[in-house]
């Protein structure tokens, strides 16, 4: 894989940049739609090419799990088995560990995770792990990290970031031993928490390692907007400027053009997702759960200046209808206008970016979009 | 509403035909994908015009009932509600009758329903029911009959299709006042469970009525298979031959071959988006529960000779992981080729009925579907 930023905002630290990978290139800043199970849930692969979408993330443990390797591997690998022809990345599951009722115990040496499925216990160390992910296939892949909760403390931050740091080296040692001719990607992920010290220590070790990129997790889990942005304000200048800098988990309209703002290129979030499938939708205007009652017989689109499918041809009233309903073209309606709505500010975004445009572009965004009146 | 039979088969009962509504020209024999609530379970409108469905059946009753004729006329009626710009065919609901939790009481006047949305009871009088439909807008409209559950005894049919004939009268004494120039179709339902007199009876009164179409109702409702097909063969041949035969409620891939020879032009049934929600899908070969462990990691479409979206870009292997996962991809995929199976179907027994060879058709089909080895 190679990254190249092509332009760098006049006004912002955002950067707006190309990453090339096996399946394609994509444009960053990059919004990457979760197809956790091998599958965005609602979206077929024509839905996500539709809405822009050329790059998904995967979870490495959980299609581990279910499926399982052996299937996805009679398939040639998890694209062909989901038939996505473009980007993937894939996440270790190392994020799960902060689920209590997935977690069962967690060593230097290895973590151990209860299945979801069925209670099975299964044993991850970082080799399993990138043995796990290589097998999968894929464009990108994040090496284990050990995520500890928000709020957790200052000495249970320090020890579990020495695991994430410990597991980033084995994963990067069994990386470079397997990879091959792959021409797959390794990330790093930056942990840490919100304490300054902790994360440039991580930072400083990890690109030591000198990985193909580096993810920023633990962030947006919890923790006050305050903490997060000030995280991120001390955190991204330390990365290296000509690596891809990933902030995982992040995924509302003003989080992008914010984030972006201070140098972030590449997102991931279930949030555009999963609010669609509890009612809430994007609007130019704000969030709105198009499942109350005060839409029943709104006759407007979603959102007036959208263009996707749902938007171009049905109402709130019709959308509202199939939400109280339960009927399943409800949520598949809101996933499309929610991804689109994303996909769209994201694109814009870059333009705004080539254009040195990029400050007033997030300002006449926000300034609309929080006075949200819902 | 017009209908015009364009070739009658030399070797069956079966025909094919032109039906032109308001919305459009429909080929017969024609299957109509179910629209109870509106929507077809899991599909959207390119779905449904991908697979060739030009016409679906809603249920006016459950509209009424949600989102309610207030916001389905704010909309400009159903067909712009839905934004379906093709054929629209209403049930009056009254199949509801049969089911005891739905059903208050009826009596010669109305039927007492209670909602299963909030328990309130409704009254409704075929004038209502008709009130209602043309309220709704739609192309063709079904007279409120009265649908005796299988294995009734015989006095109690009796009794229940003195109702259907005096409702069909009723509806046709108030649809003749109140259509106006709405160019809108009425069809009346042909009652009386297996009995040939009664259904004989049935037709008779009805036929003096001079609807635009006959229903061929209360059959494929848990009788056995050879009473159906024995009330078919007396009941269809009675029917005004220049008007359309709908058979309500038939939808296997068997039924309606077995059904197109005996001269039926028109169905509809949630068997095929019912059975594609539990993972039963058709093959060339008969049905198989996709969901089964034995397709887990078949590679192989869901049907070889299928071109359905589906079919040409997904595995077994994948929709079975999807249906597992409950991921709603599943059985979005499972019902786009259900009803392409079916469509598709039916579009041959079309092509067959005009090349005077849909015996040999139906035969052949019927060879190898039936040796189902599931």
């Amino acid at each position: 894989m190679e990254f190249k930023i092509l332009h760098e905002d006049s006004c912002t630290s955002g950067r707006q940049g190309l990453l090339s990978t096996p399946h394609g290139e994509v444009e960053t800043p990059l919004f990457m739609p979760v197809a956790t199970m091998g599958t965005v849930k609602t979206m077929d692969n024509v839905d996500l090419e539709k809405q822009g979408a050329k790059a998904l993330i995967s979870n490495a443990f959980l299609l581990y799990l279910r499926p399982g390797l052996d299937i996805i591997h009679s398939a040639g690998g998890l694209h062909k088995f989901m038939n996505w022809p473009h980007v993937l990345f894939k996440y270790s599951g190392g994020f799960q560990m902060i689920r209590r009722d997935f977690l069962k115990s967690a060593d230097m040496n290895s973590v151990k995770f209860k299945s979801p499925f069925d209670g099975q216990v299964h044993e991850l160390t970082p080799e399993k792990n990138m043995e796990i992910q290589l097998a999968l296939g894929g464009d990108i892949i994040m090496a284990l990290d050990d995520c500890p909760p928000a709020g957790a403390a200052y000495s249970n931050v320090q020890a579990s970031l020495e695991r994430t740091l410990d597991w980033a080296k084995r994963c990067k040692i069994y990386f470079d031993e397997h990879a091959g001719d792959k021409k797959v990607g390794l990330f790093g992920i930056v942990q840490g928490g919100i304490h300054q010290d902790l994360r440039g220590s991580c930072i400083e070790k990890l690109t030591n390692l000198d990985f193909n990129g580096y993810g920023i997790g633990g962030l947006s889990i919890g923790e006050a907007k305050s903490d997060m942005y000030r995280t991120l304000e001390f955190t991204i200048p330390k990365l290296p400027a000509d690596k891809v800098r990933y902030l995982m988990g992040v995924g509302s309209p003003e989080d992008l053009l914010k984030s972006i703002a201070l140098g972030v290129d590449v997102f991931d979030s279930v949030f555009p997702t999963r609010n669609a499938r509890h009612s809430t939708i994007y609007t130019a205007q704000g969030k709105i759960n198009i499942g109350r009652s005060t839409y029943r017989s709104d006759q407007s689109p979603l959102d007036k200046e959208c263009k996707c499918y749902t938007c171009e041809n049905h109402s709130r009233a019709y959308v509202n209808h199939l939400l109280k309903q339960k009927e399943p073209l409800g949520i598949r309606l809101t996933t499309l206008h929610n991804l689109h709505f994303l996909m769209e500010l994201v694109r814009q975004a870059r333009t705004a970016l080539v254009e040195d445009e990029f400050e007033r572009f997030k300002e006449c965004f926000l300034d609309e979009y929080e006075s949200d009146r819902d």
